[in-house]
């Protein structure tokens, strides 16, 4: 396989930093923004002005929680807080901003926008933590104002990156241990691939195909050849696989790794062989049956002496079939699609609520859509051995609770604090080892596949 | 309902080319791109420099089609070719890019992005046009370098666009003329929100509650309040959702929609006329079972001589509950999750493949996966009724196709030329109008909902 990293085979987040120079966001995610959050602001606004007494000012706290796990899946996955935490550093309206909301918006509200920024608190999960339905994830205090405002772009990060990540936590936990490369940019918009391949890094994948994402995260990627470069060989209609295949060790190595598939599979393999010699590193096999694929290049492969060279093997995998070729000789598996939509489950199905004003827990009670009032924050227990038992929710600021023999550890941390983001705040390679531990703590029924119940029970306690 | 047109009601496309100015990629989209497309090109440009002989820059036909249309649908719809142009202009490797990549790249190739700009030729489908299995929706042509590296860049646009265009159509199809808004920025990542919201428009919805696709687009934007601001208005324990509506159309005016199902619905609607009058704009119902809580609210409405306030109804809806509520009494739909996820087929699994080298056809043959040779352009025939009978493909530049007495339209059309945008591209409008006219044009079982056969079949000739 040929792979390149950034710079260090570590993820450095000071990189991120540095390198968010490029970020696509800066100064523009404050329109990233639903209509009715800018027009209830409004209404709040001009009610305080008229009535005296506070409304868009009151305390309030929201939070971003699931009811339900998509398809019935174990655990879910947090991920994208570290770039909601970058966007709402960014999240000014500019005077571009304030013109085109001129004639539906009232000029307290204008200018409450000019003066914009979020100088209230967020806590909450950290990245790579598991939630279950009704952790509370992240939750924002502030202003009504300050906090109603930020609810589609924190809810468009956490949505889709928690999906991708979930997704990937799955396929990597099946893929048990072999090479796992994202290579999904191009099923999904530009944007979200990155972000994609970012939440599938924190999700245990070893590299990812998108220069995009290496260069803006840090990540490893890698990739080597599409069948065009094959195709690309041929001349008076005669094609060429072996010049191809040369020409790409030429600029590659023999370490690198050759399609085989594009004509003859079995063709393939002895021109890759002949071409690249016993020592090549790799072949990917992108269509078929790719279990008995498998076997056979693996058997014609020893059988020309190339005992090293891996087979990688791509098209359509997801978690389900990366556990069906367990016990195939497969070393690496490329995914795509089912990653980047995040396979069954596109979107987390998180939401953010208004769960507490003025100290005071609120709740609607729209049928089947019930919300637990309260600011949060949560807890999990865990044997001596570490595997899990529960999860704890508790009312924000109680005491810990008295779990017995049991482990007991917090999960809320702080994330900003009176508008000011903290320091110290985890990295992308805590947040992929997070996940990690946490996989291999799970009882053992949360690592299924299956559909079923949550892995582990959520109690509240105190509410 | 409160909805905010940006200036005109007819969306200008002139207006985008300004916006553009606050466009997230200027400068950026270069490393949208997958690393296998740079080592190919690497092996390309050594092996010309070694042999002497073009390789690199051998004259290469890319196409872009789907060799099926996601979950047996009827038709898919092209979106996305308009956003690929704007960012094909701005491909340009960069100088930190280039740095980037120096590590497994060639000097000569370093060199050749450093001069990189397209120079090749792009013709294709309209966006709005309906496509089948087969269709030749763009087709790139040029050096096999410069078209390889735009494979990642323009399969990510139109994919994701083309995904939410195809449900969009079949949303707007099954609303059959009523108000239906885009309020899906959420569940998606915060970017594809963006796009989503511009192919929905194209699919023929009425408004979005996306901000930026307001401002960048020039899209109708709508939205009123969520629950979060009725739970706002909440002192000692005790809701007070009257005072909630109260501030509400004192902002926005009694033609706004009130949002009437926090707490009770029956209760919330008498609130809401009792505050706003029977003026009032519309309610908005989010949960329970939509159908018969609209027949319930129209009645409780019509007694209350609120006769012209509409019912909008929201919840995870798509195409199918939109379809199973047009005997309600529904006024608009409300329509997020579905939408921005394309309705269980969340990319149009398009592919980039190389058809043609130095005029010579070339086609994989991996078990599944064959493609046909060639560039192509499509032809669609029709009755004098006018509705469509067929789509026909012939080779590029082969003479329009004899059709006896049904009718022929070119349906490819050409959209770079030697590396220039061409002026007089379609707008947004002539999308939205042609997918509106296309759906009319459909055989009756085109618009069916189930599974099925492509609405019409595809036929090659000449091939």
């Amino acid at each position: 396989m040929n792979t390149h990293n950034a710079s260090t085979p570590q993820v450095d987040n000071s990189v991120t930093h540095q390198q968010a120079l490029c970020s696509t966001y800066k100064g523009a995610p404050a329109l990233l923004t639903d209509m009715y959050e800018l027009t209830m602001v409004d209404a709040a606004i001009l009610a305080e002005k008229k009535t005296g007494k506070p409304v868009a000012s009151r305390a309030s706290t929201f939070e971003i929680f699931s009811r339900r796990l998509p398809n019935e899946r174990r655990y879910g996955v947090v991920v994208g807080v570290g770039r909601f935490l970058d966007q709402l550093q960014d999240f000014r309206f500019t005077d571009n901003h304030i013109d085109y909301c001129r004639d539906f918006l009232s000029e307290d509200t204008l200018e409450w926008m000019r003066n914009y920024r979020f100088t209230g608190s967020i806590s909450g999960y950290r990245e790579g933590e598991l939630y279950f339905p009704g952790s509370p994830i992240l939750t924002i205090q502030g202003t009504f104002a300050e906090c109603v405002v930020l609810e589609t772009l924190a809810l468009s990060i956490l949505n889709h990156d928690s999906a991708i990540g979930s997704a990937a936590a799955r396929m990597s936990a099946a893929a048990d241990g072999r090479t796992i490369i994202e290579m999904g940019a191009r099923r999904t918009h530009e944007e979200s691939a990155v972000a994609a391949a970012r939440a599938a890094y924190i999700g245990g994948f070893t590299s990812t195909s998108d220069m995009a994402a290496g260069y803006r995260w840090g990540l490893p990627i890698g990739g080597t050849a599409a069948h065009a470069f094959t195709l690309l060989h041929t001349t008076d209609k005669q094609a060429d696989e072996k010049e191809a295949f040369r020409n790409q060790v030429a600029a590659m190595d023999t370490n690198t790794t050759l399609l085989v598939d594009t004509y003859d599979i079995t063709q393939g393999v002895a021109n890759a062989i002949e071409v690249a010699g016993p020592e090549l590193g790799g072949v990917r096999i992108d269509s078929g049956d790719l279990g008995v694929l498998a076997r056979q290049v693996r058997q014609q492969l020893d059988s020309l002496g190339a005992h090293n060279t891996h087979i990688v093997v791509s098209g359509d995998l997801d978690e389900f079939s990366i556990a069906a070729l367990r016990a195939e000789p497969v070393d690496a598996y490329g995914v795509g699609t089912s990653l980047v939509t995040g396979s069954g489950a596109p979107t987390a199905e998180l939401v953010y609520k208004l769960v507490e004003v003025e100290g005071q827990a609120v709740a609607k009670r729209s049928s089947h859509k019930e919300t637990r009032g309260g600011a949060k924050q949560g807890f999990r227990t865990a044997r001596d051995t570490g595997t899990m038992v529960s999860e704890i929710i508790t009312p924000m600021g109680a005491p810990e609770p008295d779990t017995g023999t049991l482990q007991c550890e917090k999960l809320t941390i702080d994330y900003v604090v009176d508008g000011v983001v903290q320091d110290d705040l985890p990295t992308l390679d805590d947040a992929r080892e997070l996940l990690y531990n946490n996989l291999r703590q799970l009882p053992w029924e949360g690592l299924s596949l299956s559909r079923g119940e949550p892995a582990i029970p959520t109690e509240f306690q105190g509410f």
